[in-house]
């Protein structure tokens, strides 16, 4: 059994795309500039933000915070929306979900132009995504993908089993990994809380993935002998241990499965930093693709 | 065994349509108008094209034919496209493909209006239709799933497995498929020229679709007793028993499977006629979306 070391991984892309950043201020050009956008005080999104910021300031590209109270309101978030797409400073940027209820998601995220969507989640981006055509990718799929690539995972022909069909995770990813490319062309079986047979449908896996937010949900009995395992959920669950309180478990039970598992991500440390890697690549491509 | 009659079906559709037509003429109110541009002389593109506008004579609805030769360059066609776009008389539309070598097809479907692209073909349709919002759905997958409606046919946690993997049919039917919706919520397997075990993977389907053009390439041996089998498939082959020397072939072989399948499409007169009646549905549709 082999560890998926995503935190590893993702240390090595920030390294390579910090060179890169390097080479371009040796070469007087602009460096990439993400910019978020939180609303409320949230503790998680306030976290999820606040490394994201980290990880731009670690790599050299810029980052701009914008801070509102719950209260706003979503024409002004809506015209802030606009003033980003139409800043040219701004490489790309994203608006932390969730937004308060009183703010219509959908609208929010059509209204980001697809070529600053850096989290991948406009319509035009997914459906581009579809038709394997260029665009921006959902930052967690295109981690697992490149955490895939990284490790020589083969993929080709395999039996890939995705467990939750969420709209940023399950749905991109099954189509991600059932396309012609590579990573990819795997046959893909997508589950979701309404299946039948559920373990049945896992023991035919060569990669199974867990997508659902349910801790320890994927027993070693579900699991083939040798299966690619990857692990998406992150779950708080109370820990008195811990000086916070709480620890993050993922929807596989590690300690059961792992040992008949070929290669498995561990909860911390596996899905997790392969996304904010995921987003800085994705805001490097957003600068290339606008032509600077 | 019962036949999944499509032929019957969109003719019903096709009496709704018509009957929604007259009715807004009675109220003065404007009649939906579909035009189509066809590219040269393919005799597939032609038949095609001339039965969308046979039908739309049929229901009462207005159609537009415009043709071009295969020389045209892509500059005059995005330039046509752009004014269909702009045409406040014209309610959907669609370009016939494929377009000669010289044309980019991705660039002519990105030029079009989502609000009027009646086939589903646009990057905007396709992202909105894999979040389950609004939008038009493309013609054919669409025409299966008003088949799977109006037979009552449950999809709810029954194993789908799609072979083939198109942009314009597998793809998207594996999304509609899943999604939480009625018909949908099955457990979709999608599967390809590089799946391994295609047999047994069949074998696991309450409901099978055959989308990959090879005639009668889906035998007996890999069909569960009792599914539900959709074929997609419409290769010509050459038939001297006929008088224009040839017939359509699915991609199921019909005469071997039928008394295995609980219902089945036959080919002619399943998915085919349902593929038209989508489009039709689809164009009213934009009328009402476009407020008019």
């Amino acid at each position: 059994m082999q560890r998926l070391n995503g935190k590893e991984t993702a240390k090595q892309i920030r390294t390579e795309l910090k060179d890169k950043v390097n080479l371009r201020k040796q070469m007087g050009q602009k460096t990439p500039h993400l910019a978020a956008v939180l609303i409320g005080n949230d503790g998680g999104s306030l976290s999820y933000v606040t490394a994201k910021v980290k990880a731009c300031e670690e790599i050299g590209f810029e980052s701009t915070l914008i801070r509102y109270e719950d209260s706003i309101s979503e024409d002004a978030l809506l015209d802030k929306v606009h003033e980003l797409n139409d800043d040219e400073t701004i490489d790309g940027f994203i608006v932390q979900l969730p937004l308060p209820e009183h703010i219509n998601e959908i609208k929010v995220t059509d209204t980001i132009s697809p070529n600053k969507d850096v989290d991948g989640f406009h319509p035009m981006n997914l459906g581009n995504m579809m038709l394997n055509l260029p665009g921006f990718l959902p930052a967690t799929p295109a981690g697992i993908i490149e955490l895939i690539r990284r490790y020589n995972i083969e993929t080709s022909g395999k039996h890939c089993v995705i467990i939750g069909r969420s709209n940023i995770v399950g749905t991109p990813l099954s189509m991600m990994l059932s396309r012609n490319s590579n990573p990819g062309n795997c046959t893909v079986t997508l589950a979701h809380s309404r299946t039948k047979n559920l373990k049945e449908i896992c023991l035919q896996a060569d990669i199974l993935i867990a997508a659902i937010g349910k801790p320890n949900f994927v027993s070693a009995d579900m699991v083939k002998e040798n299966a690619v395992i990857i692990d998406v959920g992150t779950t708080r669950v109370d820990d008195a241990s811990r000086e916070r309180g709480w620890r993050l478990v993922g929807d596989v039970n590690f300690n059961e499965v792992s040992p008949k598992a070929s290669f498995i991500t561990p909860v911390p440390g596996g899905v997790g930093p392969m996304t904010i890697a995921s987003l800085m690549m994705n805001t490097l491509k957003a600068m290339e693709l606008n032509g600077k």
